[in-house]
C-alpha cells in the first residue's frame, strides 16, 4: 500500500510520511485516563482525536491494534514523586475501596465515550492487571544499570542514563536547567539525583493498594506502566505513541527512557500530541467555575450553558478544529457547530433522493481526492469537513435541478460521503442514537394532518403545523416523490 | 435492623434468615463471564438475577459490596482440565491476540447489561488482573498441604483435603462414585486421583497467555480466580456468593475447597444459584438452533421470533418468575409479559393524578407489607409484581372515582410503588430510554390538532388522529386536568 498520509511527529518536530513498522499492521498506544474521577472534556478531545486517527488509519486498510490503557494505580499527584497515590486518595474520600473508585470512574468514563461515539480501543490494559510484567520490567532496567534502590524504592537514575542517551529529546526538555527551578523537598533526599522518578514506591503502613516486589511491598510508578504494557501488546517497536500534550513532560519523555534502557531505542516511531482545550479563551479549571464536565454539556445542566447539546453536536464541534490547535468552548460556538452538524447530515441524508440523469457534472473523484489530501496531511478534519460542505452543496444542486449525476456517480459519491462522514468522522445522526419508529409514525401522522388541513384550505392549522414543527426543527420538504421530512437545517 | 429476609441457602438446601458476618455491610460475589463469546441470555438472566438481588439489599439499606468478576484467563474447556483455554482458542479462531478478544467481548457483555438496565456492579475484577494474589494463594495451598506440584503443573490434592474436609458439601457430589463414569484421558496421569483439579497450569510454548512462577510460564486454574479474588475485596468470610447453578460443580465446590485449605472454612455463609433457561420447552443450544442471543431477541432477528422486544419487556419477563425456577422462553409469553409490563407502568405513570381526598380508603401499609413479604422469601419477584399490580388497581379505582385516597396516602404509595418499580426491579419507562423531547414535542401538536379538529367539529380527523395513535400504542385520556398521553395500555 502506497500510503500519502503524513503526520505531525512530536520527535521531530516535522511532518513525516508515515512508513509503519510492518506494514499492513499499525500499533497505536495512547495513554488513558486516571480513573479517580468523573471523564472531563480534556480527555474526551484527547481521546476523540485518536478516534478519528484510528478510524482514518482503518479506512486506509491498515490493520490497526489500538491500545489504550487505564490507569488504576500508580498515578502520583504531583510531578515530584510525593508518593501520594490519586486512586487511594479518591478511595479515603469517598469511604470506598480503591477498586470501587476505579470502577465507578471506568464505568462513568466508558459512558462518556459510548455517548460520544468512539469506537472502543482493541485491547484496554489496566495497570494492576500487569504487575508482574512492570516488576520485570524493573528488575531488567536495574539490571542494565539504569535504577537504583533505596530503602525499598526503586528510582530511575537519570544521571546514568544521561551519559549514553539522550534525556528530553522529546519533550525538548533539559533537566540541567529545569534543576535551577526545582524547591528541595522531603523525601527528594533518598533520590541521587532530582530528576530521578520512582519506578517503584513502597506501601505506607496504611496503604490499601500494594502488590509483593523483589523491594517491598508497594506500587509501581506511573510511568512505567505503559512502558510494560505497550511493549507486552505492542512489541519493543511499534507505530504511533499518542496522548495530551501535557503528558509529554514527565510522562513521555520518561517512557522514553525506560523503554531505551531496556531496549537501546524508544517504543515507538511517531509520537503524536493533542492540544488543549479553553473555555471562553481561558484555561478551564474547577476554581475559575468553568470547567463543565462531558454529561453537564448534554444536558445543559451548568451556570454557563443556557441548555444542553446533544454528543454528536459536541463530537462534532471538537472535530472541526485540529487536534493540534487549541479549541476554545463557548455557548454561541457550540451553536454554530450545531447548525454546521445539522446542515451536514441534511446533505448526507437527501443523497438518496437526488434524481439520476444520463449526464454526469459532479466530480466524485475530484471530492475523493481532496477529502483524501485533508486526512493525509496530518489528520486535518477540519479541512474535511470544508470538503463535506462542498459535496453538500453539489448534492442539492442536484437536487434542485441545477447540476446533473449519473448513475454510477450517485453511487460512488454515496459511497465516499458516507465512508468519510460516518466511518472516518464518526458521526451518527440523531435519530439513530434514539428510538425513531415513534418519532417516525407521530411524523407520518402530522404530515398526514398537513396535507388534510392544506386540502380543507384550513391555513391556520397548516400554519401552526409548521411552526410548531420549526420549533421542533423539524424540515418538511414536498418534491414530485412526495412529501419528506428531516431533523435539523 | 432487624431484617426479615430469608434466602435459600444451597449450602443448607433450607431458607434461612439472612444474618450477615458484619452488618449494615453485605459482602456479595457474583462468578461473572468467561468473555470468549458474546453474552447468551442465560448469562443475562443470572446477573439480571443478582441485579435483583443488589438491589433489593440496598432498598433495606444494607451497605453492598457488590463483587462480579470477568474471567479473562484460566477457562478451561472441559472439565477434565486439558489445558485449553476458552480465549485463547477463540483467539486462534478470529485470529486476534487473547486480549483483543478479552476486550471485544468485554464490550458486548457491558452493552447487553447496561441495555437491560443492570447497575455495574461495585468492583469488577479481572482474572488477568491478579496473578500474583492467585500465585500467592497456590503457593499457601501447597504449605498446607492441599496441592502438590506435577511437571511444572500444580493440582489441588482431593484425596488429602477428603481426609480433613468433606469435598462435595455444596454440590451433593460423591467423587468416589463420580469416578466410575469417568474415562481415562491423556495428560491425567501426572495427576494423583481423578478428581483433582488444576491451580496453575504450565503453558505450551505456542501458549500466547502465560506468566512467571515458581512452577512454570503458566495461567492458573478457573476455579482459583474466584477463591482469589473474593478474598481479597470481601475477606476471608463474607455473606453471599452465588451464580448459575450449572457452576455449583465443579466450580463453586472447588472455591469451598480452595478456601478451606487457606482460612479453614469456605468463604461464604450464603451459596445463591440461579436457575436455567429454556426455549419452548428445551434446553437453548447452538445445535437445536433455538439459541437466542439478547441483541438477536431486541431487534427480532432471529428465526424463530416474530418481531423484536424492547430489553425493558425482557427485563420484566425474566423477573416474572423467580431465580430458583426454570424460565421458559417463547414468543407468545414475551408478547404477554409486554402487555403486562405496559400496563404495570400504565398504572405507575397515572399515580400522579390520583384526586386527592380528605378520606381515605387505600391501606398503604397493608401493601407496603405484602410487597415486603414477597421479597423477604427469598427475593420472589413473581409474587412481588402480583401485589403491584394490586396497587395498580387500586390506583386505576382512586382515578375513577371509585376508591378514595387522602394527600399523605397518595404521597406514601407514590415512594413505594415507584421504589419497587424503579430501584428493586429495576425497571425504566421505555420513554426514558431514549430521547424523548422530540416525541413529547409532537405529541403536543398533535393533541392541539386533536383539540381543533374536535373544536370545529371535524370527526373524521379526530378518528384518523384517534386510529393512528392507537396504531403506536398511545393511549389519550380526557381528564379534568388536560389531556394526558402515554405509552402502551
Amino acid at each position: 500500500m502506497e500510503s500519502q498520509l503524513h503526520l505531525y511527529n512530536t520527535l521531530s518536530g516535522t511532518k513525516e510520511l508515515f512508513k509503519p513498522v510492518n506494514p499492513p499492521m499499525v500499533g497505536l498506544y495512547v495513554c488513558g485516563p486516571t480513573v479517580y474521577s468523573n471523564a472531563h472534556l480534556g480527555n474526551c478531545r484527547t481521546f476523540l482525536s485518536f478516534d478519528l486517527i484510528s478510524r482514518y488509519l482503518r479506512y486506509l486498510d491498515f490493520k490497526v491494534r489500538y491500545v489504550r490503557n487505564i490507569t488504576d494505580v500508580g498515578h502520583i499527584t504531583t510531578e515530584v514523586d510525593d508518593g501520594i497515590d490519586r486512586i487511594g486518595e479518591q478511595a479515603k474520600l469517598e469511604k470506598l475501596e480503591p477498586m470501587e473508585i476505579v470502577q465507578k470512574y471506568t464505568v462513568d468514563f466508558h459512558e462518556v465515550m459510548s455517548k460520544l461515539n468512539l469506537l472502543p480501543p482493541d485491547i484496554e490494559p489496566t495497570a494492576t492487571g500487569h504487575m508482574i510484567e512492570q516488576i520485570e520490567m524493573i528488575k531488567s532496567i536495574v539490571d542494565k544499570g539504569f535504577a537504583y534502590e533505596s530503602n525499598g524504592n526503586v528510582y530511575f537514575d537519570v544521571s546514568a542514563y544521561k551519559e549514553k542517551h539522550n534525556y528530553g529529546e522529546l519533550s525538548g526538555r533539559n533537566v540541567d536547567e529545569l534543576m535551577e527551578n526545582t524547591r528541595a523537598l522531603d523525601g527528594q533526599s533518598e533520590k541521587k539525583f532530582f530528576a530521578d522518578f520512582a519506578l517503584w514506591k513502597k506501601a505506607s503502613p496504611e496503604h490499601i493498594m500494594r502488590w509483593p516486589s523483589p523491594w517491598s511491598d508497594g506500587v509501581p510508578g506511573w510511568h512505567l506502566e505503559c512502558s510494560a504494557m505497550s511493549t507486552k501488546y505492542l512489541g519493543e517497536e511499534f507505530d504511533i505513541h499518542g496522548g495530551g500534550m501535557d503528558l509529554k513532560f514527565p510522562h513521555h519523555e520518561s517512557e522514553v527512557a525506560q523503554n531505551t534502557a531496556c531496549s537501546g531505542h524508544g517504543p515507538s516511531k511517531y509520537w503524536l500530541h493533542t492540544n488543549m482545550l479553553t473555555f471562553e479563551g481561558s484555561k478551564m479549571s474547577k476554581s475559575l467555575g468553568n470547567s463543565i464536565l462531558p454529561n453537564e454539556l448534554f444536558t445543559g445542566d451548568h451556570p454557563m450553558l443556557k441548555r444542553g447539546f446533544h454528543p454528536m453536536v459536541v463530537r462534532f464541534f471538537m472535530l472541526q478544529a485540529h487536534y493540534r490547535s487549541t479549541l476554545d468552548f463557548s455557548h454561541d460556538a457550540l451553536e454554530a457547530a450545531e447548525k454546521g452538524y445539522q446542515r451536514l447530515m441534511a446533505g448526507v441524508k437527501v443523497m438518496e433522493s437526488m434524481p439520476v440523469s444520463e449526464s454526469n457534472e459532479v466530480d466524485v473523484s475530484a471530492l475523493a481526492a481532496s477529502f483524501k489530501e485533508a486526512m493525509d496531511d496530518d489528520f486535518n478534519s477540519p479541512v474535511l469537513i470544508g470538503h463535506l460542505f462542498d459535496a453538500s452543496r453539489q448534492i442539492n444542486s442536484v437536487i434542485e435541478g441545477r447540476l446533473k449525476i449519473d448513475a454510477s456517480s450517485k453511487s460512488e459519491l454515496f459511497k465516499l460521503v458516507q465512508g468519510y462522514v460516518f466511518d472516518v468522522l464518526g458521526l451518527m445522526s440523531i435519530e439513530d442514537t434514539g428510538d425513531s419508529a415513534l418519532v417516525d409514525g407521530l411524523m407520518e401522522l402530522v404530515l398526514d394532518l398537513r396535507a388534510r388541513a392544506r386540502a380543507n384550505k384550513d391555513w391556520a392549522t397548516s400554519d401552526a403545523i409548521r411552526d410548531q414543527l420549526n420549533e421542533l426543527k423539524i424540515v418538511v420538504k414536498d418534491g414530485k416523490d412526495g412529501v419528506k421530512w428531516d431533523l435539523g437545517a
